[in-house]
């Protein structure tokens, strides 16, 4: 898996019939009517259950050199920041790199520990998008989700390389990427299986 | 690929996001607004293009002993058969074995060359795969599709196996596999990559 630097990637776990999360999701079941225990155990089960088959996969998941989110991923908060709230991974997250947020609601960066830094953008997500550019530098830039954020990419025509993997269940109902995208040509880089998930690699062509 | 027999199993190729057929359907274009010529050529590449690396794939879908498709697929004759239609495939389908095509109206049996003869059901589903079971003694009965049949099958829970052929690229819009489907749990039985295509081969669990 040679990376060509200063890409913009996205990794995204999906359910069989296309969604990244179910119906109904609240702080209590942040990944909805997910088929399991509302935490995405089921969806993301090839992640937690079989890390090491999957490798590679993961660790490229987590070479990108800044990250951007949608707030509705950052958390359950809505509206104003009136409640404090630095994400849902902890003191010190899995991204070691800077996570710009997109957001209505302006709100100072938040420093965590291990080197990510949380950044509000309230411009829009090419802006976002700018942003992370800027800070990853030759590094990739990593659309980290959810579903909504991805789409709004992906019909802004600003994703080159779009990773899927796909779980072993259907949901019927959610956040389903691709949804409201218009038509893409797509070329498929790579395609890996692995005894949770099928991985597929596409690049956008258009 | 080693077979149980007598089982009830699925091949339907789709886009990245899902759908076997785009928007508008006609008798001119079958596969509506599919990215290509109407006539699945984009969808199917893997099928027309690349069929050497396909073949272990391929022979497998034509191995049911007997076929159950919805009368869109059959053709676009539409209310009562007042045209003469004999589906899609010319005098010698690629079938080879009963073709059991469900409709509201009543016809009778069409035969055809090389084995393949058209039964017209009139009473639903079950009654199809009932007849199609019957004919394929003890082996597999595949249901042929289009989506919209493969969906009703699946949300009957009548449908052992499914395996999906993903093609890269996306439509947006048209007839999607699983629409409508409750969710479902699967078991990855295999998945395959090859040039044009990432096949998955699914169980349905329930």
């Amino acid at each position: 898996m040679t990376e060509r630097p200063g890409r913009v990637v996205c990794d995204i776990t999906v359910s069989a019939d296309g969604y990244s999360a179910g119906l109904h999701q609240t702080e209590e079941r942040p990944f909805g009517e997910d088929g399991g225990d509302g935490w995405g155990d089921k969806l993301h089960a090839w992640f937690t259950e079989t890390p090491e088959e999957n490798r590679a996969v993961i660790d490229r998941m987590a070479a990108a050199r800044a990250f951007v989110m949608g707030r509705n991923m950052f958390g359950p908060v809505r509206g104003a920041w009136d409640r404090q709230w630095n994400g849902w991974w902890g003191d010190n997250p899995p991204y070691h790199a800077p996570v710009f947020v997109l957001t209505h609601h302006a709100r100072e960066p938040q420093p965590m520990e291990g080197g990510t830094t949380y950044y509000f953008v309230t411009d829009g997500i090419e802006s976002a998008l700018a942003q992370a550019r800027a800070a990853a530098g030759d590094g990739d830039v990593a659309i980290q989700g959810g579903a909504t954020t991805v789409n709004q990419y992906l019909a802004a025509g600003l994703i080159d390389e779009l990773r899927l993997h796909i779980a072993p269940l259907t949901l019927g109902a959610g956040t389903r990427v691709f949804e409201g995208v218009p038509p893409l040509s797509l070329e498929q880089v790579e395609s890996r299986s692995a005894k949770l998930v099928t991985h597929v690699t596409y690049r956008v062509l258009s």
